[in-house]
């Protein structure tokens, strides 16, 4: 039973509310006063022409009064969107298969979240912000143990919060260039130079390192960050840029299971130019400290690096001594079906450092004991992160456990990614290389013109989705997100290429 | 009344909760329960040898099992911390004249805030947090003119919101750079070797430019931002930074209105320091496409510019068609007395961009409309703020405007400038260079060690405050700081000084 017209004022988790969910379907109810039910609708539910539809438009027009609207796509009734349907401004309910660019873990409107914000004994959390670095507040380790730390990948032993993804890069980044440096040095005192220089921007104090990153790679917008991203112009065109190595990801020939040998060859000779790169930058005077990489380049065409690939990346990096900073900002917090992509590697021990933000609602990084700066400052701003966030990702986590999400993800994958090949199979000219794990999928169509006209045309029926690198199309659901959520999904866009690939 | 004792899982802001100020006297209740009432203290108690606490260094020691704790000061009972008095793990009460690193505007768990998070109709906003750059909630436009466009600086008529400080200051540089590289195109198209060479980190496409900043100068710590900071080499040592030009700040003679012949020659040079740099670096081929400056150097020791220097670094900005922006993530947001510290200098017309952050409660930044980059996606990252933020801003901005809180900040200000210059003649070995706008003050001690020994004096007193550049003690107080909290401040301060001086 779902209801448009219940008055969003009137919205109270009360102590009745309940949540269902088993693996086999999900119906997440909130609870709006005995009479009235807020629940996802059985299938999505389009009744304007386009999308965006009048009242969008109209909201555009104003926005654009005080600022671009040049991304925009449609605005949201937060209020009316629920479980993994967003409601837009117009009325049109939508299955979400985009999930706010990956960063809604539970759906919309989670009553287990709506209780915690409304919890009386919460609302401190929410108004006093604190400078976390300077002053915590003394639930802090409690909070951290049963947020951050209870889901840590393993072996890595602290943890950093940041506010957003670019900030925890950028930390990630810095804690290897103060690494390094710490190395170097072996013990002996800092000099009045590299005290001074430093504050000029000038080695030694500021020293020549770099950073390695990967074609297509993406790891944020502000300029560090932005000095390893290489997905798309638009992101770097215009910004002054570090003068570091940039290595190839590998691109394996599809299917997978028909192209091994091929798929190897591309992996040795990806690893063999990683090594090269950290010789001729070590010898141009720009010393490589860090690598950076993510298990699923996410925003650059979901392109998947292979268990070979990794675990010799990182044997290149620890014989190099390059710390080895493994980014999930995108792929963390189970899309994967496990909480950290890096575990489906089988790594021997973790990266050197994880970052992560979106789903994890709270930007930061997992690293090693030992990469600890020595002494306070050296990573810190003002607020550090946000405990407001830490409050509903413990939450999150809770839910994550109680409700086997990562089983369900595993799950809805597998039967997604089936899905996926048989419409590959079914639309040949149009669509390839079905590929993922978890619901982390995505599939190529034959142009960039095609993928875009896909992603409309999916708006219309009922379906928000967002592109990846050049001509893929990505799917990244909320946790919550079943097989029936997937099987519509599946529907609607066999229907959709069906129309496209008949006009 | 006050009573340490109210259970904190019982606060609740029921409907009668009450709040009462006047400009005389600031006196803040949050109704607990008809029965209990939990107010400011009359004063600071402290009960603790020293501070940090016995249960403050127990949870650093938990802490420190998880991160660094190099730069913690103590733990925070937020729960029975109010107004301007933060309680500490221990059960102390400290008049707090550092609100969180200048970030916490209206006290701590203001009855106004409180009731806002605690709105049911404000949960669906605290539990989705959404992609603002493509799919923002139907009510954003609404939320942005209520909120950050209803305290605009005049002429600026465009907001970009971020998630902190060194977010805000990127993006703002960011923005400078797409405004310098179109100008330069003039409207021709983009060529394929720019946007080739942008994703390989190299010019056309990411072209040299270069942002001026200044000494002593703090705008973040995020490579971009960094490379703008150079306030202590704490912040900046082991860093890789862009070879950028740095000015000096004007570093005046006090008292002011005795040295206004040699202040002018300070400013002059200044100025002239700052033209021949960005001839020099355009000379070297890294053009300046914009200067960031702090109104009040606000890490870096206090640092005032004149009005004189202000109004005409921005004719040397606009004779160069470079961009100016205005850090104000520290001044902005009332404690100067304005809502804007660049208010202050009488400017023909704003600067070009002004940032903003901590009190604000969102970062972000104003612009002259003819900034906007004139296609999507240039500024964007996923998250590009947080709308439960502008629902407490809006709060913020209506408390502000209906206590007259600047008014109460102008006349607290006025009382503790002129008590901070009695105590400065009172221990001419000890204090010098009073000075501040607002309750945003600053006195010089005689040494660093002196400096960190008063801070811990006051601690031990019951005063929270904060240091800044090499021996500065700073002032940061949130907006409902009245001369009665001003009063015990001076009050302390006279005390400690006085035992440090006889001992």
């Amino acid at each position: 039973m779902f209801s448009f017209a219940h008055p969003v004022r009137q919205i109270v988790v009360a102590s009745e509310c309940q949540k269902i969910f088993t693996n086999a379907s999900s119906r997440i109810i909130s609870s709006v006063r005995p009479s009235s039910t807020l629940a996802e609708p059985s299938q999505p539910k389009v009744h304007t022409d386009s999308i965006p539809g009048p009242k969008s438009l109209a909201l555009m027009k104003e926005l654009e009064k005080l600022q671009s609207i040049g991304s925009v796509q449609f605005f949201v009734d937060f209020n009316n969107s629920i479980g993994n349907y967003l409601c837009d401004a117009d009325g049109n309910m939508l299955l979400d298969v985009y999930s706010q660019i990956s960063s809604i873990p539970l759906g919309y409107n989670h009553p287990d979240l709506l209780r915690a914000v409304q919890d009386s004994r919460n609302a401190i959390t929410l108004v006093n912000r604190p400078a976390l670095g300077i002053l915590p507040p003394k639930d802090f380790v409690n909070k951290l143990r049963s947020s951050l730390m209870s889901i840590a990948p393993q072996g890595l032993t602290e943890v950093q919060t940041m506010a957003c993804g670019s900030c925890s890069v950028e930390n990630a980044m810095k804690t290897a260039f103060i690494w390094h440096q710490r190395r170097k040095r072996d013990g002996r005192d800092l000099t009045p130079e590299e005290t001074e220089s430093c504050l000029m921007n000038q080695p030694p104090g500021a020293p020549i390192l770099s950073i390695l990153s990967f074609k297509n790679g993406f790891h944020g917008r502000t300029l560090g960050a932005l000095s390893c991203t290489h997905s798309k112009y638009i992101h770097k065109l215009d910004v002054p840029s570090f003068d570091w190595p940039i290595a190839t990801y590998p691109m394996y020939k599809f299917p997978l299971e028909d192209n091994e040998q091929e798929n190897r060859r591309i992996d040795d000779q990806c690893l063999a130019e990683v090594e090269d790169l950290i010789e001729k930058f070590e010898k141009k005077g720009k010393p490589v400290a860090g690598l950076i990489v993510e298990p699923i380049q996410g925003e650059g065409g979901d392109n998947r690096g292979s268990s070979y690939f990794f675990k010799n990346l990182q044997k290149i990096a620890r014989k190099r001594d390059v710390i080895f900073i493994c980014d999930e900002v995108q792929t963390g917090c189970g899309p994967t079906g496990r909480f950290w992509a890096h575990e489906h590697w089988g790594l021997e021990s973790a990266p050197d450092i994880v970052t992560f933000s979106k789903k994890m609602l709270s930007g930061g990084y997992f690293y090693r004991s030992q990469l600890r700066p020595d002494q306070g400052y050296r990573i810190f701003n003002t607020w550090l992160g946000d405990p407001s966030k830490l409050l509903l990702l413990e939450k999150v986590v809770e839910v994550v456990k109680r409700d086997n999400l990562l089983e369900n993800i595993q799950s809805t994958g597998e039967s997604m990614l089936k899905g996926l090949k048989e419409i590959q199979e079914r639309f040949p000219n149009h669509v390839e290389n079905a590929r993922g794990i978890g619901t982390f999928c995505a599939i190529d169509l034959a142009t960039v013109d095609l993928r875009n006209e896909l992603i409309k045309e999916l708006h219309k029926s009922g379906v928000h989705c967002g592109g990846s690198g050049a001509r893929s199309l990505r799917v990244r659901t909320s946790l919550t997100f079943t097989k029936k959520h997937s099987d519509i999904f599946l529907d609607r866009l066999n229907y959709v290429l069906t129309k496209m690939s008949t006009s």
